[in-house]
């Protein structure tokens, strides 16, 4: 397998983790896209994701899967029992809607706020900025954030007692947070508790 | 289960058409939720589903599923062999890709330019737009579209050779698409066959 990422943005941080956590590190080719210099948005690359973005998991039979929660799936059923994703109608159910509350509401809120109201990769990269829209999407991540803090005072993981590709997310989330000069809100301290636990684990120290 | 919802609408639709594919319609009762009237809003129905949104799945238990992944993927796991989301780890992120693309590439852009640059659901409901994100999100949805039409000049359903959620999610954009007034350009025929053949689904003529 090989995965066009990287290193050190938000996306790709998912399924490094995810990798991680299901111990096949070892088993990948890490091939660099240049993102700052907008080698994602080739037509070389568009090749392999038209959605240019990274991460990218290209598998032997040269089928590339684009997307993070399709990487994940593909991972977390690869190898072992599915841990990331669930085993039950219920626990699959609650994890991809954990899953997509942390990705619309913080991870893509964020994205939103740094794409269009800071200069974001740069004039060259950002061809289309809304800057009213990136203002609103700042707000919409804070809200996200209280929100996840509510659920995390509560249980220690999005989705209940494990972690779960929804931490991942979330976790990716307050990455691009910072990167972005977003603060968590002092008062949000379940929020903020949960972020060092998640922190503190191998795979997230690894990736 | 109860599925709280309402008729018609491209969201509700989703859910419909998998509880027909996996024939758990009768297992269900359906609650209808006063969308147009904003009753989605409401602190009550926030209690279900704080993204204000519908379907919401509430199971047994109490506990309540929303987004249209998530809930798919719980019946798809109740009964039977998966059929909508994949068996095989490369099915399921494959699948997994596509309901993506479809969703962030067609439906959700297809509401951003409803709620954005037309009146939407009414100023009592739309109390915040930016008609220019609006506009360019019926590009993205157009740009979708287009996409999409490619996929399937190669094979029958947007996943392979099987329908998938990824199907079910592009034909609710597509019902999104013309209640907003956004017509399917005249030269994507692979993406107008595919629609006529979904739509003599079973599954689709009663959802």
């Amino acid at each position: 397998m090989r995965i066009y990422d990287f290193k050190g943005f938000p996306n790709p941080a998912r399924v490094r983790i995810a990798l991680e956590e299901k111990a096949l590190t070892d088993h990948v080719e890490f091939v660099s896209v240049d993102v700052p210099g907008g080698e994602h948005k080739t037509p070389a690359f568009a090749a392999r994701n038209p959605g240019a973005a990274v991460p990218v998991l290209e598998l032997e039979d040269g089928t590339c899967i684009a997307e993070c929660t399709a990487i994940t799936e593909y991972l977390d059923h690869l190898s072992g029992e599915p841990t990331l994703t669930g085993t039950t109608a219920k626990d699959r159910a609650v994890i991809h809607m954990m899953q997509r509350r942390a990705e619309a509401g913080l991870l893509d809120a964020v994205a939103g706020y740094f794409h269009h109201a800071t200069p974001g990769l740069g004039p060259h990269i950002e061809t289309y900025q809304n800057k009213e829209w990136g203002e609103k999407s700042k707000e919409r991540a804070l809200d996200g954030m209280r929100y996840l803090d509510g659920v995390l005072a509560k249980q220690a993981y999005l989705a209940g007692d494990h972690f779960t590709m929804a931490d991942i997310t979330a976790f990716a989330g307050l990455i691009f947070a910072d990167f972005a000069k977003i603060d968590i809100p002092a008062d949000l301290s379940n929020l903020t508790s949960w972020r060092s636990c998640v922190a503190a684990r191998p795979s997230v120290k690894q990736a």
